[in-house]
């Protein structure tokens, strides 16, 4: 792909700060782990905030632990445009998810500034506290708690060395008690824009640098538990067996061809997690516990699905002389980008010489809390293999340039025009 | 089904000693935990010890804990006729297993001495020191002991709590020392008949009784390691995917659907365990390691099945885009009863009124050993639903005492014609 124009932001000043980020909580030669309030989250956050400031923004920490920088518009009364993700990564992490979408957006920011372009409304970038959610069993904290959706107790929630979020918030510089003074007002901010790697493999294997992202897919989130009778391999025929693993094998299946049976549709269907009691080879399972977890940005199909997989787990027992018991986890409605975000973003890209594929997100990402306060758009950029969550994650300073000039050339219509709702 | 005769053994004495030795290691209402060499499993031994020198047998504890209890016969120059099985349990047993074949032979021995039979040969009874295994995660300890059939380091081999076998044996009146002379001579043995639950489900479902055991189906155990590739459940197209359950389940829906193939064959094939890696609800499996126990009286059949799960293990990988290893952890043949044997039981039933089925085992006995070094005979006891290794394992004291009666009678039949090989 011939891109037509030279990049108007700095890449060598964009790769160069994600080279320095990498190094504060890095893992081996490529990997990360910058824990949720953890001290190398708050080095890595001070780092940012520097690099902020270097740029000429005002800089806070809100009582979330949200770092925000800020660049005044022409009129402060209009909607804001914020442009963000999070830099807090996996246990065993890379070092490009969510960075990428801060590092990008202060680069947007700090070209706009030295292009000489004062944009209508103010805009701001934020690093949103602990999206992950890795540290305390439950992410998108800061996205959250800037917009009002924190839920009870959350802050009694303890992380593996028994620290609760309260406290490792405040250790962190956070205030719990000003929780009201950081939210922000219903709408306070017109656009969001985040830049994220794709952590899937579509756009590898369509060999292109960027996607248009058309929505997040929520998840649907089951467990199953089916239970059988255990006995002894040996002593118990074919004929008289309540196999659990027998009947949860046919579900993995069922789940998989369903998912898998309209060709080129996005629904995903899979089976992650399964234990199997009591897990000697020679007694016959009596209970098995798995995940399921169906996604589509369709969700007639993946009502659908659902009840296709309802009807065949339980004929699965039903076959297999077993009991189940199923029990909702997560289910989430999918949220779509704004149409006129997106088609700025195609027009943008067109300009470049690109013509991004549109392809729905799996995982979810701060933009999906956004999604619930205001517009929202996405660029993904490519990564290699699809490799997300581990050290391996790797996309390319060019991909990644090529993302960051589009995110960029997508807020300066924004800045400059005001937000297009429709 | 009529009895046609009145027993000639003693069912309160034996149902007695049962409940007796029940309360040692007694876990619950109905469990027992009596792991070998512990205290409790010599507590068991020396009550047991009790009762066969008061039935009049002279008794010792050999090198490698076998209890033996031994009644002169007319000629001590023939084989002897050997009748037993073990006390020892599972950590969460029954009060049955094992148990009804060293008190079914007590009881045997005795009754033959009430009704003034002397035995041709020297007759027998032993309990076997650790037949389980669960302690030293080995088991068939004595009566491969006994038999010359120890490996190296066994005597090393240590429990959980870092105690080794040899520590145990000496604290419970063994001697690693006296191996030698513990050990029975090629020839000295001539029969060796057990008594067991039949830990499945095959009488209690044809509502007999006994049955007479045709043979101990050798597993063959395999460890299959299925390997893809990892991803993010929600954006890693169906179309992509290299998950590594997905590819199990087909693997282990086969090995059910070949082992139930020839309806009425005695084959088994179990998974009873697998864990995935790495088990995120989120994730697709990259890794999944199962275990496979397949088992059949008939070789030449065991050995088919086994090779038409290969072939369908090779396309189940190929069509997921999997890698795999293959380890064989066990493979043991199918060990068969004496026909002459299971010709006199079958009269003896005939002439009780009984004519129980024939059936094979899966489980191993001490008998399995046996096999190597002296004609052997099985008799089956029903047990309720087929559970065993569980305190709700259950046998009724009407079908112990039927089963003892049959063992009673094939002794005395032995003991009186001299062993019968053909």
């Amino acid at each position: 792909m011939a891109i037509n124009q030279s990049l108007t932001i700095n890449s060598p000043r964009l790769h160069k700060r994600i080279e320095d980020l990498s190094k504060i909580g890095r893992l081996g030669e490529t990997g990360v782990c910058r824990l949720a309030l953890s001290p190398e989250d708050l080095q890595g956050v001070q780092l940012v905030k520097s690099w902020m400031e270097e740029a000429g923004l005002t800089t806070r920490i809100d009582a979330f632990g949200n770092l925000i920088g800020r660049l005044e518009g022409l009129d402060d009364q209009l909607p804001l445009l914020m442009i963000g993700s999070h830099i807090d990564s996996q246990p065993y992490g890379g070092r490009f998810d969510g960075v990428i979408g801060v590092l990008g957006a202060l680069e947007v920011v700090q070209t706009l500034t030295e292009q000489g372009i004062v944009p209508q409304m103010a805009v701001e970038i934020v690093a949103f506290c602990d999206e992950e959610g890795s540290r305390f069993n439950k992410g998108l904290f800061g996205v959250r708690g800037l917009t009002g959706r924190l839920e009870e107790g959350e802050l009694e929630r303890m992380d593996g060395n028994g620290v609760t979020r309260r406290q490792a918030l405040i250790d962190f510089g956070g205030d719990p008690g000003q929780f009201a003074a950081s939210q922000y007002a219903e709408g306070q901010v017109g656009t969001f824009l985040e830049l994220h790697i794709e952590q899937g493999p579509i756009l590898d294997s369509l060999e292109t640098p960027v996607g248009i992202v058309t929505g997040i897919s929520g998840p649907l989130w089951l467990t199953v538990e089916m239970t059988g009778f255990a006995g002894h391999a040996g002593s118990v025929p074919m004929s008289m067996r309540r196999d659990a693993l027998v009947g949860s094998a046919k579900v993995i299946l069922a789940l998989h061809d369903l998912a898998s049976s309209e060709p080129g549709a996005p629904t995903v269907g899979t089976v992650g997690s399964l234990t199997v009691f009591p897990n000697s080879r020679n007694i016959i399972p009596e209970k098995v516990t798995f995940t399921v977890d169906l996604r589509d940005i369709d969700m007639d199909r993946r009502d659908r699905r659902e009840l296709q997989l309802l009807a065949l787990l339980d004929r699965a027992a039903q076959e297999y002389g077993l009991t189940y018991t199923l029990r909702e986890d997560t289910n989430s409605e999918a949220r779509f980008c704004a149409d006129w975000i997106k088609k700025v973003m195609e027009e943008q890209a067109g300009e470049m010489g690109l013509s991004p594929p549109k392809l729905m997100s799996g995982p979810f990402h701060d933009s999906l809390t956004m999604s619930y306060f205001c517009d929202y758009g996405m660029i993904f950029v490519r990564c290699k293999d699809g490799i997300s969550h581990n050290p391996l994650e790797y996309s390319s300073p060019q991909d990644i340039s090529i993302g960051t000039e589009l995110l960029y050339r997508t807020a300066v219509h924004i800045a400059s025009q005001g937000a297009g709702r429709d």
